[in-house]
């Protein structure tokens, strides 16, 4: 509940820089998050019903100036710590499932030159995104190979098709995943969304999650120049690179701000609109013992939720700023409390989203609220990667001091 | 699992009479709600995303003879007992939802003639149902009390609104609730959808059980004649009628068959287009361990819940046959494992519809397939009344040996 | 809770015969499980907390008749069906876990000469139980394979140690597995205890079921007669036996019995002594919401899980009473039905004996109540063979329609 | 996990004074609490078996250092802050329950002076535990008012009989409640152990915390000195005491230590001596899909739990900080999140208790080992007020924004 929060972690001390094309105030991230969360709210069922892309949500988070968040100070932005992004996610995805994770990938893609990228990759497009404020997405997923790189006089083309481009028809530019023709080997560009040749085939249509665009495109002699080719990395291999657990960490921020949303949601409804029930003592529905039993349960578990969550972000923050020197070991812990944190932001948002409903009563399922959004997004963006493997991962670590070998979700 | 159950306590041997009108086969009518369970199922995605009016639904209802299943024999019917009705209810909401819905309503307002009827009218109605294939829907909304019935030369008149007139859309014949004008007591009488004056407003928008048609209807001077008044009520009083202990105990089946048609709708996507995931040992979903868990966690739970509820169907049944004979302590023994199979099923109901996403995976998710519809529906449906008041409920039994006061809830 | 059972499956027709030995009166099985379940109940705490042999409450099972339930009626016992065998076991469980765990032995002891006899030695057992009242243990530990079996002089003795030998110390014949020391093979032989040679080392001691002497014995040049070795089996092969099932379906209904013990006992306490809590608005505490809500919580899913068991208890007889013609399919689909009872009643019982502590409140903790048995005779008993491969078993069926392997757990 | 905690939000920078009667060397007070608890655990099984008196436990909290940690520096004590405080209660309680319950306890009471005491108190008694190293307990049950105060000769004396005199028996000096003869007034006073007059009936008998020697105590003419009476308070009035919440806090820490320590205790179990199941496709438990996922689940919300356990304490110190100053919105802030902590601790303890017994398997029974005894102590201990209460309390301020009024449990 961001306006009661008596044990917030967070303290809202930094500011974003004024830069002319942000809001002219001075704010606290944290408020400007906020605003532009209860923005994005106003119009959220709507956007969910209709799917389509999501370009007004980005231009609020253009306008919002919280897309340099991640971009260190010394290259034009606001250099926040991961913990303090991750809030921005988490309060972004209160309003909106689908923005908390356009604005998730965006904080990783953004950090892809420090993270794989070759020498003076980092600072060229941090400095990049701070300059135009661009906004990033990405198409990433390593499943589908159909897009293949081939070398065409000393440049680069791109090929073919593909899947999951989450969020790429409302991006400036994207980091782009394909197979390298001769090598077969797999390639990470970073392509403006402006180059031609880019097609969105505009495939969209899931149950949650709806407004992330994560539909496929068509690439038909895209050009790459040599110097978008990211890598080779600086100096982390595999091995302890922070890469996916930045992106998954982002994720669980986007699970606890729908279920935080969720649970704003159902106060508002029931405090303005739930009825006591005929068999209740209590006048009201507020004051209905099982109504109270059940926020008072909801709320608590979701505090523990966050603050696992918080805790990960932290040790992760710890992590990032070891840089190079980051070993095997703290990768490993790093991967632990992460995993930790994801799967019981899961389990604790599945139960909010779904057990809201008990506490806001029947004529709460009249479409115009669209309350059933908040259990679609989230059941629809838990799937990624299977919970019991998370729990499994832990196990093996709590008894066998195995750390999960990194990967994509671990 | 239809297919497979090892363990069903129902038997098929009673057929359904072949009126001319009916399928020509005599068939078991289990075998007769499978095949109109996979007919429907065969377009409900279609049908949920569209809402609409049920009309096909109802057309392949009235084509199967099930509507005559609680007519007596003697009056042209197949004389079922509800523990076979209630059967035909859990599988034809494997399909739909909303037609287990539609067709829960049709069982018990078929009965209501005998359940609150005077004199002669149970059996006018069951002959007219049997002679005629009816459907039945109702407006019996007791909270809105805008319909009011005045007396007009003889005869009697209807003019106002009423709300959730469940499925009279797609209806031959409604039982109506409305105020007399003059008395200000509450009337319940059998209206012919036919009847000049009725008009549906076509608001019907939630977000689960959407092809109910529950909107509002407008009557403007609707005839009513005086044989077409329910009542009074041959000799059970209010606190042995078994009026809403059959409607409750029908969508109980109606939770249960949503739920068992998630657990088949899941099972054959995970036979078919679910894969490992990559961090499994095993080379085929449908050999993972955890996958394999959680298959067997929902069915045998599921199964709990079923053979409580067909306990309940037993002892309701039991409880019907002794006519006006029924003492209160015998409903209120009725009532509480009514309220302990329906909690149950909600219960249950409400994890399997969750918990099928996990062993489908990510893709699942895709609209197309609509496997949210199970728990939207679900989840609608089971808020009718509090599931902590029905515990509550059966615990004041439990410790103080009270039963429920009977209601429309209880 | 036995005296107001409003939806139990059973009825109590049949009578125990009164032989001269039994209690003269003639009267339901289920009113004299009752009885004895009283009397066992009186002094449970003090039994549980001295350990000790469970020497009188094989005495009360003598007195009652109950040990002839299972004998068919030609041959001198009650001929009493698998499901009312069950209840009792149930009822008895109420009382003291370990009375139920023995008597469940007994009654599957009892038909051993039929599972798995030779011609003959079925009849001859069943008589021999009839006319001698016989209690019947077990010394079949397979992982145990100390204890050997030589041939001496056309007859047979054994020789070395055998471990969970439950019951043996109070009982008047058994069924021990040895190893034929040629062979190798596995033998199961049975062998009064009256028997010179036979010696128990009184080493029982665990957490929960502590009445149930399941020490190890030592055998000492222990004579076994020709006809005292059982088999080979007339018909069934492995695959068909339903050996293993019987068993564990009765072990079921020992935790059935625990958890109802477990929420009478807090009945009675929450009645009596039990104070409404400082912050509730009840004066009483039966009149706590929260208190009823937890009580109907409980008390309904119990019904459920003895729904799902007596429904297992059903599908087994018919099995028991195909005899030879079982097939493994129908064998199978036992075994499906009694794993989702047995992990059910698990899962219920467990979460019941751990919740009575929060309807009975922190003084209900003091020794002399020994409400905690009920959870660790539970927690105890329901650790043979882990629920987590019941689930897999169950799921493998529902996914792949593969029964479990027969085994002494499946 | 003591040995690979990734992700510990504490540091153990702090170092305990090395005064004479302490260890001589001076360590970080976690590694010291880490030594007491292992020596502890040695034999936490046979105390629990004897009960009997914690004398040897209270000796080795006072060889350790330990009592003087929340003593402040100025007054001869190590000036630990509550967070630091509440791990070591955390660390001990992994080993014992009791021993946890009583160190808890003493911090508490070491802080009276400052709480309830008036001008010089606090300065006197945080001095004489500091040069005396004093053991503090209690006989504070505002339940039982049989215990009296009555003023003689300018002194007063204490008669009567007190319950739930929570390790008096092993204490150097208890903070005693009373009613004031005349007044009826409720009367705090400190109570030196060697007083005169002072007699254990022990009588302590319970199915947890077997070791904190509950009894009653009975007081004969006891010496009171006036300046031994506590209080009247300085400032604070009650809607701003932290005297219930710095207690019930502490006992939260108590429930997450035990929960750790089971946790610990089936780990050291199943790598060194549960065998993987026969159906398992592992060769060791420890490798079992099953017990991984189980062991990941456990910590993950193990973890949850404590995290948000030191986020009460942080800000519970922050209130602490404030003295006086304290308001009462503050002062409720730090109750519900305190109240948020302690229902979370206790259902993520009793589930882990609970479950151990799953990854162990069956011989984890024997009574030798003692594992039962997690799930006996913090199921004892957790009905101090019902947790259903705690989430009412929390759901009403989520809902309504009132505080809990401060109370004992509040």
């Amino acid at each position: 509940m961001e306006t009661q929060s008596c044990c917030s972690p967070n303290t809202d001390t930094e500011s974003i820089p004024s830069a002319p094309m942000l809001s002219a105030t001075v704010k606290g991230y944290r408020a400007i998050a906020n605003e532009v969360s209860a923005q994005l709210a106003s119009n959220g069922v709507e956007q969910d019903a209709n799917t389509g892309s999501p370009v007004e949500e980005v231009a609020a988070l253009k306008q919002s100036g919280l897309l340099l968040l991640p971009v260190p100070r010394k290259y034009g932005g606001t250099g926040a710590t991961w913990p303090k992004i991750y809030s921005v996610i988490q309060i972004l995805s209160k309003a909106q499932g689908s923005v908390g994770q356009l604005y998730s990938n965006h904080v990783t893609l953004v950090s892809m030159g420090r993270l794989v990228g070759g020498p003076g990759q980092a600072e060229q497009y941090y400095r990049l995104t701070a300059q135009q404020n661009l906004f990033w997405a990405n198409a990433l997923n390593s499943r589908d190979q159909r897009l293949k790189l081939m070398s065409v006089n000393g440049a680069f083309r791109l090929n073919g098709v593909k899947s999951f481009c989450t969020g790429m028809v409302a991006a400036d530019i994207s980091i782009v995943l394909s197979i390298q023709e001769k090598s077969n080997h797999p390639v990470l560009c970073v392509v403006p969304m402006d180059r031609e040749g880019i097609t969105y085939n505009d495939d969209w249509d899931v149950m949650g999650q709806r407004r992330t665009a994560s539909g496929s495109y068509m690439f038909y002699d895209v050009l790459v120049k040599p110097e978008e080719i990211l890598g080779p990395p600086l100096a982390n291999g595999t091995s302890t690179t922070l890469k996916s657990l930045i992106s998954l960490l982002g994720q669980t921020f986007v699970y606890l701000g729908i279920a935080e949303g969720a649970l704003e949601a159902a106060k508002e409804y029931t405090t303005t609109s739930t009825r006591a029930w005929m068999a209740s003592d209590a006048e009201a529905a507020t004051q209905d013992s099982f109504i109270l039993h059940r926020y008072g349960q909801m709320w608590a578990e979701l505090q523990a939720a966050i603050a696992l969550a918080h805790q990960a972000a932290e040790v992760l923050q710890a992590g990032w700023e070891k840089g190079t020197a980051l070993t095997t070991e703290e990768r490993g812990e790093i991967a632990i409390v992460m995993a930790s944190a994801r799967a019981i932001a899961i389990q604790t948002g599945l139960k909010i989203t779904n057990t809201m409903f008990d506490v806001m009563g029947a004529r709460a399922t009249a479409a115009n609220y669209g309350f059933d959004r908040y259990w679609r997004d989230l059941r629809t963006f838990s799937l990624h990667d299977p919970i019991d493997y998370k729990f499994k991962d832990i196990g093996n670590w709590v008894l066998n001091q195995q750390y999960p070998t990194p990967s994509q979700y671990s």
